[in-house]
C-alpha cells in the first residue's frame, strides 16, 4: 500500500503519542514472503518496523517521521499450522489475534492462560515480540513463558526455526527467548509453537475491601498460600480507581456494602468440579476472620465474575473519560509495593497538588500501572505537558526500590532514552553488540528499545 | 593448585567418559576473583573450563588434553546473598549445592523446586549453565524457568547483572535466559536470583501398574486433566527397569502385589490440609475404574514415599551394577513416546539382539533416558564398543520424531559433533554468531557445545 488514506491506520496508535510516515505498508502472506521483503530491505538498508495489531502502548510498531521506512504488517499470517491437544501445544502463525488463540485452545478443550484488555486485536507475534503480560503472570507467566519455539525471519532474509512442540530441549543456546522481547529489533517473528493447559473445571472469582495496601500484601502471602497454584490472579485497587469506574461506566456497580480505601480481585481455578468455589469461599473466609480483609463479594456466576472483572479492566478507560493521565507501567520487589505507593504518593502530592494517583493493577507480579489523574477541574493540556517531570518523580523512585520502568508494555519509542539510565551498563552494552551481530545494517525497527 | 594429585578431582568425572589435563586449577572465592581470572586468561588467551559440582553427564566440566587449559572451580562461591520469602526470590552465589538451595528455601517455609538425584553435590551455577531439568520440570519447570537473573563474568572481565526480584522487567533483551544453559561458553554464571514457591502442604505418591506405554499416555492425560497444576511428577519406567532395582538394590521391594509390564510414578501435591492425598486417591481410582490403569499402590507415610521414589530414583545405579549400559537422554512429543518406544526397541533389536532398553524417566515431560543394558552373560567392553552405533539408531528415530537428543543434560563434548545434524542450520550459525560476539578469543570453555 501507497495510499495515504489507506496507510493511515499503520501510521499511528491507540493513544495517538506517535505518528509517524511511511513509504509504504507491506502485507505479507506467509513467512517467506516476510523473510524476502528483510532480504529485499537489507540490500537497500531500507529500514522495516514490524507492526502486529498495533496495539503497543510505548510506540514501537509505529515508523518514524522521515518517512524513508517501511511498515511490514503481519496481519496476514493467520494460519494455524498446527494444534495438537495431546502434545498440549499449538503452532500458530504471527497475525492470529490473541482471542482467536485463546478460543482455539478451548475448542480442543485446552485453556491458553495469556489475556489482556486488548485481546480481541492484539496478535500473537506482537505479544511475543513485546513480551506481553496481563492478568495471569502469576499462574502461567507471561507471553515468554508460553513459546516453546518461534519462527524468526533474520534481517538478512534468513528464516530461523525453534518451532517445536517439546517440553524440554537442551541442544544450544535459548534463541526463542532472544527473539521474544526484544520488539521486533533483532527478528521478525513470523510463527510460534505455544504451550496448552488443561483447562480449570470451576473458576471463583471474589472482590475484597481492604484497609490498605500493606493488607493487601498479607493477603496475598495468605491466598498464596492457601490456594497454592490454584490462584490465577490478585489486581490491586483503589477506592478512586472504582470511584472513576463506576461514574464512567455504564452499568457498573459497587459489589459491596460499604466503602473500603482499596480493593484486591482475586480469581482462583480448580480442577475438580466446584473445588475452586470450595477453596475460595473456605480461604477468603479464613483471611477474614484472620484479618487480612474487611469484606468480601464472591461472584456466584459467570455474569457476576464478569462483573468484577470489568470494574477492574474498565480502569484505564474510565481515567480517560475523567480527563487526562500520566501513566507508568512500573515493578517493584512485592513486598516494598505498600512503602512505594506510599512514597509516590507523597512525592507527586509535594510537586502536583491535587493530582490524584490511581496505582492499580497486577499487585501479585509486584506490577503496578501507577497513572496519575489530572487535578479536577484542572487544565488537561498543561497537566500533560508536565508527563517527564512527573515521569522522572516516579521512576527515580522506582530505581531507589529496585523496580523496572517497564513491567510489562516494553520500551519501543517511549522509554528508550531512559534505558540508560536504568539499565545496567555492561547488559546494555551486550545487548548492542547483540543487535550488532544479528542486524548489522540497521533495518530492524531502528530507534526503538536502543 | 598445580599438584596433580590435588588437581585430579577436578580432571575426570562421574563416569570416567573423559579424562584431561590442565595447567592449574583455580578456585576464586567470589564474582570479582572470577572476572578477574578472565581478564587475565582473555589478555593471554588461556582457555577457561568453568566447573561447579562436577556432576555434569557430558564432559563439559572437564578440559581436554593439551594441558593447556585451566579449570575454574566455582565451589568456593558460596554465600547466601539474600533470602526474601515475601518477594518469593533467594539470591546465591554459583557453587551453593543444589540440596542446600532446597534446604535454605524450606528454612523460609518456601519451595525450591529444582531436584535431582545428584543434588548433594550439584550446584546452583552448574544447574544454570546446563539448564538442569529433574522431577518437577513438569510442574515447575527445568532450572531456566527458576531464574529471575543472574550475574555472569564475561570472557573479557566485565561483570554482567540481571539480579534482582522483580517477576516483571521488560527493559530489553533477555540476557539471562541466553546465559543460563549456554554451558559456560558465553560466560561464567557467579551468582542467581532463584524463585520461590509456596510449600505443598501435602504430598501423595504412588505408584501404577500399567499395560503399556499408550495406558501410561492416557494415564497423564487423566491426571494431568483431574490433577491440574497439583501434578509434580510423572514417570514412567518398564517391568524390566523395576526387576534390575529390586535385584541390585538392597531394601527396595515391589509394592504391588502383581507383576505389571510398565509402571508409572506419580507425585500430587495439594496446598490445604490433606488435599493431596483426597485428590490422589480420587483420581487414581477413577483411573483405575476407568481403564486408565490396571493397579495402583499409594503411599500412607513418607516413609513409604521414599520408598516409592527410591525405586526410580535408583534405576541408573541398578542398570550399572547390572553391566555395561548406552544411554541416551532424548524427547521427543508426548503423544509420540508410544509409537517411540516401540519402534526403538524393534530397531535396536534388530541390529543388537538380546540388548535390553530400559527406557525411562519423566514421561511428563517427554523426556526419556533411553538407556539400554548389554544382554545378559554377554561380554561389557564389545557392547560399549558399539556406542556410537547405537547411538545412531536411538537419535535417527528421534530425529524423525521430531525430538531432542539432548533433553536435559546439555551437549558438552559428548553431543557436540552431532549438533550439525539435529540443529536448524539458521539458529546454529546465529548461535555461532553470538559465541564471537560474546567470546572472540574463545577462552570461555571451548570445545564444548560448538
Amino acid at each position: 500500500m501507497t495510499d495515504a488514506a489507506a496507510m493511515d491506520a499503520y501510521l499511528s496508535e491507540p493513544r495517538d503519542l506517535y505518528r509517524g510516515r511511511a513509504m509504504c505498508v507491506v502485507r505479507p502472506k506467509g513467512a517467506r514472503e516476510v523473510a524476502s521483503v528483510l532480504a529485499f530491505c537489507s540490500e537497500r538498508s531500507i529500514p522495516v518496523v514490524p507492526q502486529g495489531g498495533n496495539t503497543g502502548l510505548v510506540g514501537g510498531q509505529t515508523p518514524d517521521s522521515s518517512g524513508r521506512q517501511i511498515v511490514l504488517s503481519l496481519q496476514r499470517l493467520d494460519r494455524v499450522r498446527e494444534v495438537d491437544p495431546s502434545s498440549d501445544a499449538m503452532t500458530l502463525e504471527a497475525g492470529v489475534t490473541l482471542l482467536r488463540a485463546q478460543e482455539i485452545a478451548q475448542s480442543v478443550d485446552r485453556y491458553f492462560p495469556l489475556s489482556l484488555a486488548s485481546e480481541g486485536s492484539c496478535t500473537i507475534g506482537g505479544n511475543l515480540a513485546t513480551n506481553a503480560g496481563g492478568v495471569h503472570v502469576l499462574a502461567y507467566g507471561a507471553a515468554r513463558d508460553l513459546a516453546l519455539g518461534v519462527e524468526v525471519a533474520l534481517a538478512d532474509g534468513r528464516l530461523l526455526s525453534t518451532l517445536g512442540k517439546l517440553r524440554k530441549d537442551n541442544t544450544g543456546y535459548n534463541l526463542t527467548q532472544l527473539f521474544v522481547g526484544s520488539e521486533g529489533t533483532l527478528g521478525i517473528i513470523t510463527a510460534a509453537t505455544l504451550k496448552l493447559f488443561p483447562r480449570p473445571r470451576s473458576r471463583a472469582v471474589a472482590l475484597l475491601g481492604l484497609r490498605d495496601p500493606a493488607q493487601a500484601l498479607a493477603l496475598l502471602n495468605f491466598v498464596k498460600d492457601h490456594a497454592g497454584p490454584g490462584l490465577q490472579a490478585f489486581e490491586l485497587m483503589p477506592r478512586i480507581g472504582l470511584e472513576l469506574v463506576l461514574r464512567h461506566i455504564p452499568g457498573a456497580r459497587d459489589p459491596l456494602g460499604a466503602v473500603h480505601p482499596w480493593y484486591a480481585l482475586v480469581e482462583i481455578a480448580g480442577f475438580a468440579e466446584g473445588e475452586a468455589e470450595r477453596v475460595a469461599s473456605a480461604t477468603l473466609s479464613q483471611a477474614i476472620d484472620g484479618g487480612f480483609a474487611r469484606d468480601a463479594a464472591m461472584a456466584h456466576s459467570l455474569d457476576q465474575a464478569e462483573s468484577l472483572w470489568r470494574l477492574r479492566e474498565n480502569l484505564s478507560e474510565a481515567q480517560k473519560r475523567e480527563g487526562g493521565s500520566i501513566k507508568h507501567d512500573i515493578s517493584v520487589p512485592i513486598e516494598r509495593i505498600p512503602a512505594f505507593i506510599a512514597e509516590a504518593g507523597a512525592r507527586i502530592a509535594a510537586r502536583f497538588p491535587n493530582a490524584r494517583p490511581v496505582p492499580f493493577g497486577h499487585m501479585g507480579d509486584g506490577n503496578l500501572h501507577y497513572n496519575v489523574s489530572q487535578p479536577i477541574g484542572g487544565d488537561k493540556t498543561a497537566f500533560l505537558a508536565r508527563w517527564d517531570e512527573m515521569n522522572e518523580i516516579v521512576h527515580g523512585l522506582v530505581h531507589d526500590y529496585g523496580g523496572s520502568i517497564s513491567a510489562e508494555h516494553g520500551v519501543g519509542q517511549l522509554k528508550r532514552d531512559l534505558l540508560p539510565r536504568v539499565k545496567d551498563q555492561t547488559a546494555l552494552d551486550v545487548m548492542r553488540a547483540l543487535k550488532t551481530t544479528l542486524d548489522p545494517k540497521g533495518v530492524l525497527n531502528p530507534g526503538k528499545l536502543l
